[in-house]
């Protein structure tokens, strides 16, 4: 595959696809519209977990094991602010993972955008891929919960692991975001829009809740191809097939592929699963589970390999 | 001595006499007032050394061989931002001391005044006695130098290694500064002032350029007293002896006791250095070489007696 592509990513199921991707083309090629709805500040400093992801996985230092963080990392600052402090740190940072924290904030407080201070950490990490927040504001994702009422993505997803029941997912400060020139122009320049297999309704869905992100896409004249989340009825990772439940969603690509609808013209499907049965949508289905470094470079090749085959 | 005691300090040398002190009296009658003109922002953190130096060492936290930051500590954070982001950082901060910095500069921001964020600090860190910066406002101190012209403290002390030949020593942002009410009370409610052995010029200096300080001092009728930080023509650690004869002063006991005239009703001389010459000034001579915890509470329940000899 010759030309550009943009990929709408998470967090860990996403970034493995990213760097299968990262792995088979010229950097100059790739762009990564990150998910900053899971975004925070906590100690003053602005932790923005899906960028940090994609951003170590691309750059090598990413814990393999966990899929996030940074490889051999410590937590002697956290482990103070605790025992010498006695504040609980219910979300961990590691020391290394803290350069990161504090080098964004002081750039962000210096008064640059996220966009901008992303560039200069990934080009500072050698990280040859464009690397770009889904948008310049704010825009935390919040969820209803069953037990607890409104959540921040935090609360839910680290400090309760996800247990709640959601009932419903807002983005209540999206009317004060934008789509920014620089996604805008990572669609228009885009001869492929991939959206990888995060999880929809939490790392694709506050993407796709930025304000003109769906009429761009709409717009697009290229392929738009989604990979499924779920194979065989499950998620490999992560609360997507309870959150399906919660919603009273079946769990399964085809509505993965309904929650799509009207945005993409192609679907990359597991071979484990059944076939779609949606009219008018192009349709492969591939190994989608990606354990190691291979599968995650066999599915990127074979992704684009189906979908060179619909234009050539 | 059962009175209350303020003691002007500034780093190592100081938070020496502080500790020899805390071992001796009881918490409440010690009240510790802080130069912070040493403080600066890094990495979007305020780090107040002086202040730390004085509350890890109260805390029993202190790096006992270097005097200042945590014991045990490390640097994964900063190592990670020189590593990964190619930033060298000039100051050293470890990764159980930003737990520190990231506390203090949250509750900052949040809009408590540095007095507050510090007794909220030494609370948690279980510390008995007052710790006071010596105002709210900014005051840093700036330096002239021969070879550099204006620079920062940290620039001249840490990043130049106090190599620079010092002309005059500024604090620019004075007029700004006032004297806290804390501060104001534990002058009032003092039976003693005692100026610790630090740095007249770069640590006490500061203190006392707080508009009111000096004026409050001089008002007191209570003994306000001097330890030397010269023995034998040399400072134990540190360039106040290079100080000094930067600014054309003998490097003596005597020149500091001359620079705190007007002041001080009293002098701690060491008992290597030669006697006094300066009319008027209650003076004795011992031993002031901290080496030892034991140093420590010698030197201070010599001086707290013999003050006592004074007015009983």
């Amino acid at each position: 595959m010759s030309g550009n592509i943009a990929v709408l990513v998470g967090g860990v199921g996403g970034a493995k696809l990213a760097s299968g991707l990262a792995e088979l083309l010229p950097p100059r090629q790739l762009t990564f519209i990150v998910n900053t709805g899971d975004d925070f500040w906590r100690l003053g400093l602005k932790i923005c977990p899906d960028l940090d992801t994609v951003m170590y996985t691309l750059a090598g230092l990413v814990d393999a094991e966990a899929g996030w963080g940074v490889a051999g990392d410590t937590t002697a600052a956290l482990d103070s602010l605790e025992q010498l402090y006695g504040l609980e740190p219910w979300f961990r940072l590691g020391d290394k993972d803290l350069a990161t924290h504090l080098l964004r904030t002081q750039l962000l407080r210096q008064g640059r955008t996220l966009t901008e201070v992303t560039a200069c950490l990934r080009r500072r990490l050698g990280i040859g891929a464009t690397l770009l927040p889904m948008c310049d504001a704010d825009m935390p994702t919040r969820l209803d919960s069953l037990e607890h009422g409104e959540l921040g993505f935090q609360e839910y997803f680290v400090k309760r692991r996800w247990q709640p029941t959601v009932r419903a997912i807002r983005h209540p400060n999206s009317a004060g975001a934008r789509l920014t020139p620089a996604v805008n122009g990572a669609l228009d320049e885009a001869d492929l829009v991939l959206i990888a297999p995060s999880n929809p309704w939490l790392s694709i869905g506050p993407i796709l809740a930025v304000p003109g992100m769906r009429r761009a896409l709409m717009n697009l004249s290229v392929p738009v191809v989604a990979v499924t989340p779920i194979i065989a009825g499950a998620a490999v990772k992560g609360p997507t097939a309870k959150i399906m439940r919660e919603l009273g969603l079946p769990v399964s690509a085809a509505a993965v592929a309904q929650y799509y609808d009207g945005l993409i013209n192609g679907f990359i499907d597991d071979c484990r699963n059944e076939a779609l049965p949606i009219a008018g949508l192009r349709c492969a289905r591939l190994n989608t589970l990606m354990r190691s470094p291979e599968d995650k470079i066999a599915l990127a090749r074979a992704g684009l390999e189906w979908i060179e085959s619909w234009t050539t």
